[in-house]
């Protein structure tokens, strides 16, 4: 992402919320309402937030990172890849008050179905997941057409030198020269593999 | 997470693998047999590397993060917070040697079906997620027990002050004050919002 960054094709701008803080001592959160633990950000510092930030900048989605969001996969990723810009907002605590999420964010992602101590981390994960596919960030030694998912499938197996590491060989087929052959065992990998580990993918994506 | 290790509930060592590079170039990756683009990790630098940390410390689990794993979810957090030490291992370019993954790596883990340009975002993840569940860490204001997912469902909404922001209120139940009706309010949210956004949760997990 960084070199992204140096060759223009990525910008990513981070914007502290407690510069639109309610008071004095930069407060951006409060106990909820109707009690229990835990505290809640406040409407007001994301609303001017978001307000001041789309002044300056059309965002194509406001995107709140968020467990109970939609569940980020590579065909969310290819399709946000494709948009200009886009606003993150970051969760900690128990979250946001639910009228910013009703009033302003237009998408809700979750990266899985675990818990974070906030929402930086999906947002990295997020903004990497996409920046990576945009036109030229990948060179062709690493690009993004044979990487799991793309297909449905969860890549092949992979080897580099030696060709005996310990005792451990590599697949002949793979030493063959025959590329006919090895993108056929490749593929017929992929699928076991797929078949083993996740059955459920070539129907989810 | 830096508050956890402040407190030294929690250790993170970062290890660079070019210390256990083939040549003095610091090479740790080379091309994949049977061709196609993309470069692969060693098994040599890898192999050194665990060998050396497993000498100083005794693993629990030596983990490869791979969008081909077991993909996170809370449980497994859950589990993993239990355990004393993990070895994780990010990922680049095309992945690691499909040799250490057979003979050195013990567990498997995705954070999502999606790709990102390495395995330390994912390192990442997979610490904040079992660092929050160690016990000391969240205090009682901030307590895991009330998260999505702890309970196979996902959180209800929260709301704090102003009650009223913009004309959109609070639900009127919130301020009422009678505890046992907003707990079935917020147990019932928390279903509903599974059921629309989630249905495959509550047998997922």
């Amino acid at each position: 992402m960084k070199r992204a960054q140096e060759k223009g094709l990525l910008e990513v701008h981070v914007h502290h919320l407690r510069q639109w803080a309610v008071n004095e001592y930069g407060q951006v959160d409060d106990y909820q309402y109707g009690g229990g633990a835990g505290m809640v950000m406040m409407c007001e510092p994301l609303a001017k937030a978001i307000e001041a930030l789309s002044a300056d900048r059309q965002y194509d989605e406001i995107i709140y990172l968020t467990p109970d969001g939609e569940t980020l996969n590579q065909k969310i990723s290819n399709t946000l890849s494709l948009k200009q810009t886009l606003l993150l907002i970051c969760g900690h605590y128990k979250g946001i008050d639910e009228r910013i999420r009703e009033h302003f964010v237009t998408r809700e992602i979750s990266i899985g179905d675990y818990v974070l101590s906030g929402g930086e981390l999906a947002a990295a994960v997020l903004v990497d997941s996409i920046g990576r596919l945009l036109p030229g960030v990948l060179n062709d030694e690493t690009s993004a057409l044979f990487d799991s998912f793309q297909d449905n499938l969860l890549a092949p197996p992979v080897y580099t030198r030696p060709e005996d590491f310990r005792g451990w060989k590599v697949p002949a087929i793979l030493m063959s020269g025959d590329h006919k052959k090895i993108e056929e065992w490749r593929h017929e990998q992929s699928l076991q593999r797929t078949q083993e580990r996740r059955p459920d993918l070539p129907d989810q994506l």
